[in-house]
């Protein structure tokens, strides 16, 4: 269900190659929304990027998301920027608001010119089916490579009454976050009629970005196009926050992106389960999170994972490579529950019950180094013969 | 064949499962011979690295080294230690030198402990068969995945007569080499009977491994047992270089280094291609490098290759994430010599031809960044089925 004021819905406009496959969404707001956003901090910033870029720093809300896949409008330089902008207007038009009002994010192959007429010509049915406010249609939308669509919702109750939010992802390649201040990772679209303001906004999404989709990897390749937007409009008139009703709304935020954040980590390229990693008792969370993102990014740990194979020597070996010092006399690493090395050594261990635990849908990986109190968990899947199958042949 | 003085050999001990598979060699001059050493640079380093490191601080020089594959005997602890440093003894005993001229190598299974008693009894044997100089079967006997052997060997000639360098290596998994000094990947022995003093050796071994080892990835999972050992033992009589000959040498060494290397890369596990990623004219060498060595890991461009596809939107992408400042619409990326993205864009380019240069066993990429004079080349294979199969089930 989406928050107070907010619309929603996805079409085929003939971007996506696939006869029938839904490639253009929009998600608007019938008022304006206080928007905050996060976007790649990779050199090579797709078109829709470097818009919103611009658009969030001169202005403070916004009513609309156009967002399609099939085309990533990435490398298209000033005639990519220019096509973009086109269908922004066409949807502002439509929506009977001004065209700055209006965002833009795109999802698929590098270096292709939007096909502007098509989305123009949909975009009349676009906005009328939004009406219907079908949820799954707009995400089916924005899907590359994913299996499913990835969206939740949470109600927060608050002494002036309900706060709605309401999140969607898209995201099974190119994905590993690496978050610093204005910038993110892959399509992610967030809404809520809470009350808050753009400072606090930017704020509340670049924490909770910290501990969800700056925790996740599935390829270790970062993209052009990374997007995430929160826009608040603030028709639950349930008025600015108190200290306490505002905690609430951090919690339920941050349960939104970090069930987004796994939800992407599951639905990994090919992958067959989805494994937390988690760096436990290092001096700094900085080398926690190195040491983490490192184990979850290794294809030789993550080949180990698709076989369920508890060669925990590939784990100790990836930490060892992570560019932290640490004692590995010191380091325990547990495979579920079981504990597979000690002060960095074998022990014995139950082989078929670490397969076992191995075998699930999702597992989890600890590595104790006792060195310190910082700790950090990492999401990643495994390395399937599906992951080559997929991105072997992507562009044909 | 092997510099003067120099004996080598390999048989079955039974460290390895595989009925047959040598699994133990042995590498020796008859009279002591300047050393020179390189091993990983990670935070856990295997027994027989830590061994070589303390021995090449003490000591100039050595007479033998005993390797071994099927059991890296790393993450073993002191019994780890005292396990090689008893291997290197027994080996001393037969050849009749002090157990301290013996440096130590392994690789393999993490976490196990070697079969010390198997491989003391087959080291008669080993020292008996080296006399007959057996290149091939000494290098056999240090490989894991490795589909071939890999040597080679070069003469020089100076003015006082000639001089030989001979070297090997094995590897195919776990090769991402990040040299510093006293660091190095993978299992490589260079012979050379020069006479050359331990500071001008070590220093020829670091600049050589900088523009080799160091340029190579298969997966970007540094090893916990490289090591790089290069031994002179002066056996050709033609004393002292001149400055002409030493540079000779100095050529012949970066040659020996550079195929061994491309030979590992090619090699990779599960590969089909040996891929050359060239980053022409960005500001700073290290810039350079740090965004080839991005490219070469990418399992995205990787499984690119592995598919032909001439993908050069992934390329881009991930030099953009390599976390170097560049401006993306200077860029031209090349497919052999094909022009696939000029200033950051797409242009028209022949697919079938493309791909066809991909379809080889060896192609190169170029990306040009018109914004310096440094470069940098990486060497890297492509990620394939076969990656998955062989690592999804290493230790079974």
């Amino acid at each position: 269900m989406l928050p107070k004021g907010f619309y929603c819905g996805g079409l085929h406009s003939g971007i996506a190659k696939k006869s029938g496959k839904k490639d253009l969404a929009v998600f608007y707001s019938d008022s304006p929304a206080n928007t905050a956003g996060m976007f790649t901090f990779s050199r090579v910033k797709a078109a829709p990027v470097l818009i919103d870029i611009e658009r969030l720093k001169k202005y403070k809300s916004f009513q609309a998301v156009v967002a399609n896949s099939g085309c990533a409008n990435a490398c298209t330089g000033t005639k990519g920027k220019k096509d973009a902008e086109s269908v922004a207007c066409e949807a502002a038009k439509f929506l009977g608001i001004s065209p700055e009002a209006v965002l833009v994010a795109s999802t698929g192959v590098i270096g292709q010119f939007l096909p502007v007429e098509k989305m123009k010509k949909a975009m009349p049915e676009l906005i009328k089916i939004s009406k219907e406010k079908d949820e799954k249609k707009a995400v089916e939308a924005i899907m590359t490579t994913d299996t499913f669509a990835k969206f939740i919702s949470k109600k927060i109750k608050t002494a002036k009454g309900e706060i709605a939010i309401w999140g969607c992802a898209k995201g099974a390649g190119m994905i590993h976050p690496e978050l610093q201040g204005l910038h993110a990772t892959m399509l992610s679209f967030i809404l809520t009629d809470a009350d808050i303001e753009n400072k606090q906004l930017q704020k509340l999404l670049e924490e909770s970005a910290k501990q969800s989709f700056n925790c996740i990897t599935v390829d270790g390749d970062t993209s052009t196009n990374d997007t995430l937007i929160l826009m608040a409009n603030g028709q639950s008139q349930t008025g600015k926050l108190s200290k306490s009703d505002m905690l609430k709304f951090k919690t339920a935020l941050d349960d939104v992106t970090l069930s987004l954040a796994k939800m992407m980590a599951k639905d990994g390229e090919g992958a067959t389960k989805l494994v937390e990693i988690e760096v436990k008792n290092v001096k700094k969370y900085e080398d926690a999170k190195k040491i983490a993102s490192t184990i979850a990014t290794s294809p030789l740990v993550k080949t180990a994972l698709f076989g369920s194979d508890a060669n925990w020597g590939r784990i100790l070996a990836a930490a060892g490579r992570a560019g932290v010092d640490f004692d590995q006399s010191k380091v325990d690493v547990y495979i579920g529950n079981i504990i597979t090395a000690k002060n960095g050594m074998a022990v014995n261990f139950d082989e078929v019950k670490a397969k076992k635990i191995l075998d699930a849908k999702e597992c989890k990986i600890t590595v104790d180094f006792k060195s310190g109190k910082a700790s950090s968990k990492y999401y990643t899947c495994d390395f399937s013969y599906d992951y080559v199958k997929i991105n072997g042949s992507y562009r044909s």
